[in-house]
């Protein structure tokens, strides 16, 4: 259960994707940047027993965030502040893993009216910020897990080359034979694998869309409505 | 009809699958950095009426080129010389496609006992350089068109990234459900198309290599042995 806000943005299955990715166990401790209202840490808390914590630029989103993880029985702390500017209270700290779902249309994209919805969904802090601040938190052999639009590949795995290892690339395609829509990218700090380009995991069967029917594949399905996790690199 | 050095580096199938992504038309120009022993070349003169010019390092590999080209009636020319301090007889020319089969193997991997192979083999000029290399040799809008190790994937898209654009990436998988082994990335001189994560390409049918049967997708198969092209990113 997820309060969202009335106007704004709304978490749609990509926080989903980015909890089932990342690897964290109970008992581990999790940072999400840009946690918004608090999906991805819900999902999160409702597989693992991972202390959750969460870094919010908008205190709206982080008070509904807040709501979401008491009103789903989790424990987990909101902080407010911007990752381009660490809050203190997070400088000193560092996490197992990180997880983000940054702002996926650039600056030069058309505003939406709705200033939250803007700020959730337009890129005023760079992707490499974010990958800096994401690298700067985690703890030696932490990973951090993105979930972007496919076309940000370069833009995301550029800032990883040498400061991260053990890149997994995930394509997520809609059906089969299509571009990935979605990629999630997974790093391990100090890690020294080489990267890995990974099938990609299809969400939905068949060709094309029926009707209103639901189609997800089976692995989509377990993951969207049974919250399974999602071990990137385990065929 | 390859002549092959009797010790040294020989060609698989990447050079073939290279020359099937080259969107090279009758009457272009083709460079390709790094043209071995021709066998991409030769391919592409197979299956186009592009002007082909090789450049190489090696003479005695230079040299097989020439004899490669001629001895399948082609015509070409291949220029002795470093892509790291381009050839003055290249410099001053900008060619509509450039393709490369970069060494896939770092310089600190064990040598080889062959100074040949160790050439071909191990990356003794940087990828970035191969890539500031061939776009600088590109007309505007004219194409760059690489295959490598998957693993090499951030290596290649960081330099392109915001000098080029209309990337694609194809990933060629062994089989279904596999990592990529290599992937064959193209982009755009000038372009300004996002970057797409298109569907793998699968290269053997069914889940493990069974005997020695010839097991190629029907894909595979119009590609490597009927010399078929690759269309990138028309699926």
């Amino acid at each position: 259960m997820l309060h969202q806000p009335r106007r704004g943005y709304r978490a749609a299955t990509d926080p989903v994707w980015l909890a089932a990715a990342c690897p964290a166990r109970d008992g581990e401790s999790v940072l999400e940047l840009g946690c918004g209202a608090g999906a991805a840490l819900c999902c999160l808390g409702w597989r693992t027993g991972a202390a959750l914590t969460g870094l919010e630029l908008q205190p709206g989103y982080a008070a509904l965030a807040r709501r979401n993880l008491a009103e789903n029985g989790l424990d987990g702390e909101v902080v407010e502040g911007d990752l381009a500017e660490m809050p203190a209270e997070l400088r000193g700290r560092s996490f197992d893993h990180v997880i983000a779902n940054p702002p996926y249309f650039a600056t030069d994209s058309l505003p939406s009216p709705d200033a939250g919805r803007d700020t959730a969904n337009r890129e005023a802090t760079p992707l490499a910020t974010w990958i800096d601040a994401a690298l700067r938190r985690l703890k030696p052999r932490g990973t951090l897990t993105l979930i972007h639009r496919a076309e940000r590949l370069a833009g995301i795995i550029a800032p990883l080359e040498g400061r991260a290892g053990g890149i997994l690339v995930l394509p997520l395609a809609p059906r089969t034979g299509r571009d990935a829509g979605r990629v999630i990218v997974q790093a391990t700090k100090g890690g020294r694998a080489p990267l890995r380009l990974l099938a990609p995991l299809i969400v939905h069967e068949g060709e094309r869309h029926i009707a209103d029917a639901p189609d997800f594949t089976a692995v989509a399905e377990r993951i969207l409505t049974e919250g399974a996790s999602l071990s990137l690199g385990e065929a």
